[in-house]
């Protein structure tokens, strides 16, 4: 399997020696192995200026995970706790994605491993693991008040939404991606664990097949719906559209943030059960698509681009004026775009209706929510034929700091500095 | 990716003209495609005397799914009704395993289409998709009573178990594997549809990394302690093993159930938080293992035998007497052994401990539970270690018929004849 051709085997068994001294150590065990700089084709670069994971082409799996911070002292030795946690974590992350256990000693007898171990012996699966920072961090508890960006203001009511407060919010999250589910869910487990004292786990949320590419993939990819999602995404690649709608600037009011981006999840249940029984000219005009090709119901290829001004032989629009694309469309909202890089998601049913609890767990990344994420769901909450068929009950915001640049350098190190 | 390497893209594509037929166009379709009699490496033949998804490599993810019939009539009209949904449903399981869509009109702008479709384009990534009879089939309402085998006798309390009926039992069960989840989960959520005026869903659970191999695979996989697991399982390519621990034979009271296997499925909740306190020497001795290198306690290879004789400078077991592996093998029950079929799962938090509700999805094959996983989980249930750090907290047990063995044929054929 492509998931397992770099092991952790070889590196773990160092574990003993070489990653007593921690973070550093596990550094250098890893220069140890790698004679070329580039990186193999199944680690992601932890360091740099933006936080990878979000330019990063879109891995098949995600396990998403919102903690809260539990220490409850002065403002001092919260911050301080705040610190040492973001510094342990930012370590054992750098650690993580490159393929080896959480820095510390894991081979005495006499004493609980550092790492969990479920992942030993897996290759990184290009593994990145994106940190943020949710509105309530910056209450009185951390003296951060006076730091909070105008962009991390709380997200209004936008139905069609029911939320759930134990699958929404948290002052911190983690976004951990990769192509082996194992490896996903292992990060987020051992960053609670490491953090056990300063934290607790909020909510969770694995996804379990990507439902928005970022365009480095030749396919894209259908949510349970059975639709093409993602085919006007913005590509992570390309950098004038990723500086124009996704890392932020120097627009910023908190200087912090600059080379940062914000994270928006929803919890976006469908109604499955009914869509399936819709006919299928319906469930095309509800997306504006073509089911099968993917195509905008006024072309004949996924990647056509729509004609929003064409009407079919009864006068109406081809892509109806409710559809989910029309809506979308930045030649519709002023230039508008968002990065997604949301997953499909299926947990057992709801009790209340026997349904399944399955949808897309929707994660966009912008410079600014406000006027992208709120502004285009405003528009999609009145109009979108969608809404019918979906609710979402889950929801969090969170602003994800530039990146740390190298080792040594720690998550949202300019805020607590 | 090797998911994609068949598409289903040139399959659909025919699908209103060729697959309006139903299941035998569907067949005389992916005849079309083939050219060689040898199955591409990405499918799993569907017919054959032994049902797939038992002696079959294990995929790396699950679907699982336990079913209620709903019918409620004369026991002539309830029994007519399930022979017409198991005639459906394996018609439609032949299809999806083989990389079609449900099988039915696809493209038909006025209907609803027969396939969900968010598995269009996917390949059959070894979808195999396995149907079990739970012991409340046999009651009044069909008329099966005296059909029973007295080796599908309800499972007797086990402890360490608290379960939860929402999640345990059923009349019928789906086990779907593959390498896909997104075509794993297609296929459970497929089967409820076309399934929906006859049964319910009563309970499912996804699996996202296998956790026992049945030997064909080169790594044995890692169970969420951090422990190999699956080592001394029996290799579903030992027929001689198979015959004699898997398959029932002529020894069955229910001619029906000749060549087909008995499932028994427990959803084990994994005190993880706790168990990663323990310190390593504690954690090796629960298991009898090495945790690293999965080798017994007494050898230095996760395939070495365990010598469960020797003993330490202290005098003491060095593999102890409540170590898992020492209960658990075959050599200390009367050469009592069981294929394995697991996965590992993890679903959100637990509400009333806030610790992650994740564990093993427990699967075994076997040709009578009553001598197998029931006599083995006795014994593991008074002395094992590892029962302070995992709870059952769902079971079912189900009767797997014989295969279907050619296109044509229908799951529990001869028990419905």
């Amino acid at each position: 399997m492509a998931e397992r051709h770099h092991s952790r085997r070889g590196l773990f068994a160092l574990g003993g020696a070489a990653l007593a001294g921690g973070a550093a150590s596990a550094t250098l065990t890893g220069c140890r192995h790698e004679s070329s700089s580039a990186p193999p084709a199944d680690r992601v670069p932890f360091y740099g200026t933006r936080q990878a994971g979000i330019a990063t082409p879109t891995q098949n799996r995600l396990a998403f995970a919102a903690y809260d911070l539990t220490v409850d002292a002065s403002v001092k030795e919260n911050r301080a706790a705040l610190k040492a946690l973001l510094k342990t974590w930012t370590a054992a992350a750098a650690a993580m994605t490159q393929g080896h256990p959480v820095p510390g000693v894991n081979t005495n007898l006499g004493a609980p491993p550092a790492d969990t171990g479920e992942a030993h012996g897996l290759a990184p699966a290009n593994l990145t693991i994106t940190f943020g920072l949710g509105p309530s961090l910056f209450d009185h508890r951390f003296g951060l008040a006076d730091r909070r960006p105008a962009a991390l203001e709380d997200l209004p009511h936008l139905p069609p939404a029911e939320l759930d407060p134990d699958r929404s919010d948290g002052d911190l999250a983690i976004q951990a991606c990769a192509d082996d589910p194992l490896v996903a869910f292992h990060a987020i487990r051992n960053l609670a664990r490491i953090g056990r004292d300063t934290v607790v786990m909020r909510w969770s949320q694995l996804g379990f097949g990507k439902a928005a590419s970022n365009g480095a993939d030749q396919e894209t990819p259908r949510n349970l719906m059975g639709f093409k999602d993602g085919t006007r995404n913005i590509p992570g690649h390309d950098t004038d559209l990723m500086d124009e709608h996704v890392w932020v600037g120097k627009e910023t009011d908190q200087a912090w943030m600059r080379g940062g981006s914000y994270l928006v999840a929803r919890r976006i249940q469908m109604r499955i059960e009914g869509w399936d029984r819709d006919y299928l000219a319906d469930q095309q005009k509800v997306f504006g698509r073509h089911k099968y090709s993917g195509a905008p119901l006024t072309g004949s290829k996924e990647f056509d681009t729509p004609d929003f001004k064409a009407k079919g032989p009864d006068g109406l629009p081809v892509i109806p004026a409710t559809a989910h694309m029309r809506l979308a469309a930045h030649e519709n909202n002023s230039g508008i775009r968002i990065l997604r890089r949301g997953y499909s998601f299926t947990d057992g049913m709801i009790p209340s209706s026997g349904e399944l609890d399955a949808g897309l767990f929707f994660i966009a990344f912008q410079k600014d929510p406000r006027k992208q994420f709120v502004a285009l769901q405003r528009r999609l909450a009145t109009h979108d034929a969608l809404n019918e068929y979906i609710q979402h009950v889950g929801s969090g915001l969170f602003a994800c700091p530039p990146g740390p640049e190298a080792a040594g350098h720690t998550w949202a190190e300019e805020l607590l500095a």
